[in-house]
């Protein structure tokens, strides 16, 4: 009656190690694909073969939080087979919000790319700039980064709301307020900084468009670490140039190399986003992957997870496929 | 007996109208540099003949919170005159200094600099960034800046020890632990992120030196909000240059632009920062000057150091000059 777990990844030698370590001892670790009695399965992008591979499939675990469109679909035809998360980065991509925040509010990026040529007017230019103390900050989906964004914010001085499509009617968590996801509008007008930290489904697609982003005032920052979608392309590039909102900072994109020689030549907008002096623009590396530290932490998060099944419970994180997360 | 103040500054209309309109009604304000009767002066780089040409002068308040290293000595000469600060801009260089931090610890810079060409391999390049959950944060100088840089920190879920002069023996404060200055060299080596937010005096001058960063190791972050020459110039440059520390987020300078002209053409460092990756150049910019925010935030608390003494009290925060700050 032991538990069998199929990885569906390279891992270096040392990581699978202290992977196995983790486990309970009725647990086996498999990385041939073409076993056929694995009951769970550690991976993002399964194939069908490997869905369907094995007779005794039970429950599929992805390594990381975001559920993928494709498999989202593929596991819809799948049912039998209960669908689980981790959130192992959710630090990293936290502490990455808060960083384009704050490099967007001052408009750290021209300053410094002025500065390393001698240039020092951006000391000079800072009238416009919004500081986080005593400002509205507005998470849109207040889960396990969005959560972690506004302990952040709370701390230099920002009240802050979060959004969350659970949250039936005005409640506090640690000194945060909760909103339900239909207030939305309402609130735009007297936010400083949102963020976005959804997960991209059918109903987040295009969450924030023209008519969001004119609710916005001009000094207010935007900070999208979610999915690029998440955001209409055409208006967030007409709020930016127009200055009709003050900054962005951006780190998932409409946009993303397809294969390896595509890394070094992808625009991620169709629009001349790079042109602009009041947007940040990062490479999609909120999650930090291969950062030593991280990893540990996702082999320890799989592995309570595995464990939990193992010694007869459930298995937590349990992604609910129809709402995409 | 009303008190009256001489303002050496320019100060717009409606900002002048605040601060009036904030002060108790037996507080004249001046602004003819030619008045010789005022008790107190508000100037940052007050000349000699501001000094000694009321002879009623008894406190000095200067705008900001750095005491320029010529108004000290000036002050020296002048012991009937009290000197004081105010702390108006503490939230928004804490900000900068956390700003810093992320984008030092996740290279930002060259991250955005390459994405506007369509270059994604800052994406892949994760292994050796630092989170700051998890992390050992040093704050030499617990100050204004330093305990808001603290509390943010904490709230990202690093460890933060804060050190200051006036602190004889381990202590705890909001969850902070508090170290005595001399256990600098102990506590490098265990120290992820360093924040320097001391002033500059004869005792912190190259406090941070070629030692001193040698004993960080080749993944740390360094943060200085306080004073470039905080840190010695060349052990800075070897140490970024050489990868014996991991990034570094620098707002203040070696060199300064001494006119208008000299804006766009000075260079901050004689060495040649500006072609590593692996810093974060900023002009200067922690204070936010000019920011409307903060200017109302400055009147605020020079009306309460000038209402404090008008009404028969001490003027707050004073400087103690022999410590220079």
């Amino acid at each position: 009656m032991g538990l069998r777990v199929l990885l569906d990844a390279e891992w270096p030698v040392e990581r699978l190690l202290y992977l196995e370590s983790l486990l309970r001892n009725e647990v086996t670790i498999l990385t041939d694909r073409s076993s056929v009695d694995y009951n769970v399965l550690v991976s993002g992008r399964p194939d069908v073969d490997l869905i369907t591979g094995s007779t005794c499939l039970t429950h599929l675990l992805l390594p990381w939080a975001g559920l993928p469109r494709l498999t989202r679909l593929l596991m819809m035809d799948h049912p039998e087979i209960s669908v689980h998360n981790i959130h192992h980065n959710a630090d990293s991509v936290a502490e990455l919000a808060l960083g384009l925040m704050i490099a967007a509010a001052r408009l750290i990026i021209p300053a410094d790319r002025e500065l390393r040529k001698g240039d020092w007017s951006w000391r000079y230019r800072q009238e416009g700039r919004l500081i986080i103390n005593g400002s509205r900050v507005l998470i849109l989906g207040y889960g396990h980064i969005g959560r972690r964004v506004g302990r952040a914010s709370t701390a230099l001085g920002a009240s802050v709301t979060g959004l969350r499509r659970s949250t039936a009617s005005e409640s506090f968590e640690n000194g945060v307020r909760l909103m339900p996801a239909g207030s939305l509008h309402r609130l735009l007008p007297e936010t400083d900084v949102l963020v976005l930290s959804l997960p991209l489904t059918d109903d987040t697609e295009g969450i924030v468009g023209g008519e969001e982003l004119g609710l916005l005032h001009e000094r207010s920052v935007l900070v999208n670490i979610g999915r690029g979608e998440l955001i209409d392309e055409d208006a967030l590039y007409r709020s930016l140039s127009s200055g009709s909102i003050g900054a962005a900072g951006i780190d998932v994109w409409y946009r993303y190399p397809e294969s390896e020689e595509e890394r070094t030549a992808t625009m991620p907008s169709r629009h001349d986003l790079a042109s602009l002096d009041n947007i940040v623009m990062t490479p999609h590396m909120g999650g930090c992957f291969g950062a030593e530290s991280l990893e540990m932490e996702r082999a320890r998060q799989l592995a309570r997870s595995i464990n939990a099944l193992a010694s007869g419970g459930n298995m937590p994180c349990r992604v609910d496929l129809s709402a995409g997360y």
